[in-house]
């Protein structure tokens, strides 16, 4: 197998190192500071809108110069530097021990620790600050989403997750999918016969995909986003594209949410600018396109009001500066209809698989 | 690995000849009245509100004894009759074919046949109806939900589906929880030394279970519900309760939703009053209830509006009528508070493992 890679050289285990290195750094920091007799103070990028940045280069946004500076000497900052140094000793504990939290999970475990947050809004914020103090994400961190999505198809990989260390699995293993959880997100890439990745919004089309062996027919994983991908399921789009090569193809419902759910695939949102591992900026959005409608004849509904004021707003979106966006766009507005994914049962169930989804990858973009 | 099954005797694979039994049963029945002269019809129980009762004795809703007749003689009746007769003639390829679809599917098929509904409720419709006509789950037509959960624990399945018959799969193969699809839920139970099932409402805390080896430290089989357990999960929890003998045990948030998430894993919804397949009368609602709330002093919310609102339709849902849960609406409406599981992380991340867990699973309940 491959395993070229371009500006990361991830080995999850490498990864954890460097994780614990910098929440290390951070704290001795703060000792030093205190040991010359200062106050201590962390420094950090500013989040704040007009910080915020679309760079076409890196295809998503980012952060601009300004920084903000939380400093035990100010009153007004205690709070706020208190929770964060918190976070990183909780962070710490958790990646150490190797346990996995969720954002709630955090807001909770504070309380036994006796720092407050008024509610979880203000711990989430929190953790944001320390993503990008410590330059990394919260998932690096051993904090994962809720949600769950998964993959399918022929690679297998290798745990590092406590009393699975070595162990294997090939992710046709289970026909239903495999979820994307901490254990697989942190897992080690062994070896696969893809070519490809496609990511596919709807649960019902990962399983026809599935059943149809698009997996070997066209060489594919096949990762189910189930709606807006996950960040853990983001990020590990992310290793599959850098990490072993693989093209990216992202197909989604023939509507702006659709479109969107694609985009944030591609290039992350602005809530992420401090972050650069959760983009896969060389992914495609292969379909459903608007002029797959108008030229597939799909059965649609017209668009709504909502739909059209989304549609505007992605028009003036940096992100969806590039010609297939906009023309795309303008197709949408001009015959006002979307339709979805399983349209394309109306020509049988495997159409999507048989026609649709070849032409699609052979498309230049 | 005890097999003893009480009201049914579950093989996927007699399971599915049945299923395609049935459909040719409606079938050929509607051939002979034709061959006999006569037009046409089906008669089917009426699901409309006034046929809908709560049976205390199987413990959910159920029909009760007015039927309603599709005839082909009634001008009224031949869309739905032909739709319900295209419907079923779906139903058989798709099990024949051994192809899953969605309810979205469906409605979208029906274009390729030129049988038309006037939009996705109309043809869900037309699948209930045919639920009570050919007397079986959806699920069981091969027609699956978009939502998948998962399970993880010692329980070996044998896959019944195309491509991997024979294959046998140990659902702690992989640590993230394997997912409940079309394929596993079909799958045959081959062995286990688990003694209970602990269904959990949240993935966070499915996975602090998977990670703390609540499958190891209770010989449990642990199943993500993720919120309102998908149909496919809830049938997949009555056959571990019918099949393998084992007590569920059903933990969700201390709020009416939490509660709600467990009642219909137990008793169903009246929406499938038709069906008995959905429901596990014997589970448990473990927690966490209003009462554990203040007994382990948890961080909690004031119930909203809304909350409240929903209380007052549960104490009155016959659903509702024993002790534990009446005494449990009480104790909400009186304190007035609702706690998330999570909230135990306040007393450290694995106090809800070694402390709460073993407290609520040897309740008497």
């Amino acid at each position: 197998m491959k395993k070229t890679s371009r500006d990361e050289r991830f080995s999850a285990t490498e990864r954890k190192k460097e994780v614990l290195d910098k929440l290390s750094n951070l704290g001795e920091n703060l000792y030093q500071q205190m040991a010359q007799g200062n106050f201590p103070s962390i420094k950090m990028p500013s989040r704040s809108i007009e910080n915020i940045y679309y760079n076409p280069e890196v295809r998503q946004y980012v952060l601009g110069d300004r920084t903000v500076k939380r400093t035990a000497q100010n009153i007004r900052h205690i709070k706020p530097f208190t929770q964060l140094v918190w976070t990183g000793y909780f962070a710490q504990e958790l990646t150490t021990n190797r346990k996995t939290s969720t954002l709630r999970d955090v807001y909770y475990s504070a309380q036994a620790y006796e720092i407050s947050f008024q509610d979880q809004a203000e711990s989430d914020n929190v953790i944001t600050d320390l993503e990008t103090v410590a330059d990394c994400a919260r998932e690096d961190l051993n904090i994962f989403p809720e949600e769950r999505s998964a993959i399918f198809g022929d690679l297998t990989i290798e745990y590092t997750v406590p009393g699975y260390e070595g162990k294997q699995l090939n992710l046709t293993s289970h026909p239903d999918g495999v979820m994307i959880g901490p254990a697989l997100t942190y897992s080690e890439f062994v070896k696969t016969t893809a070519d490809k990745v496609i990511a596919i919004e709807k649960g019902g089309l990962f399983t026809r995909f599935i059943e149809e062996n698009v997996h070997k027919k066209y060489n594919a994983l096949l990762v189910l986003t189930a709606g807006q991908a996950p960040r853990a399921t983001r990020h590990f789009i992310r290793r599959l594209n850098r990490e072993l090569d693989l093209p990216v193809y992202i197909f989604t419902d023939g509507d702006p949410w659709g479109m969107h759910i694609a985009m944030v695939i591609i290039s992350g949102s602005a809530n992420a600018a401090h972050l650069r591992e959760l983009t896969t900026p060389d992914a495609k959005w292969s379909g459903v396109w608007a002029s797959d409608i108008v030229d597939y004849k799909l059965p649609s509904d017209p668009l709504t009001e909502l739909d059209v004021k989304r549609l505007h707003e992605l028009q003036r979106d940096p992100r969806y500066k590039n010609d297939l966006w906009q023309r795309e766009i303008k197709v949408f507005m001009k015959h006002k209809r979307k339709a979805e994914q399983e349209a394309f049962s109306r020509y049988g169930l495997t159409y999507i698989v048989d026609e649709y989804l070849p032409a699609k990858l052979e498309e230049k973009i």
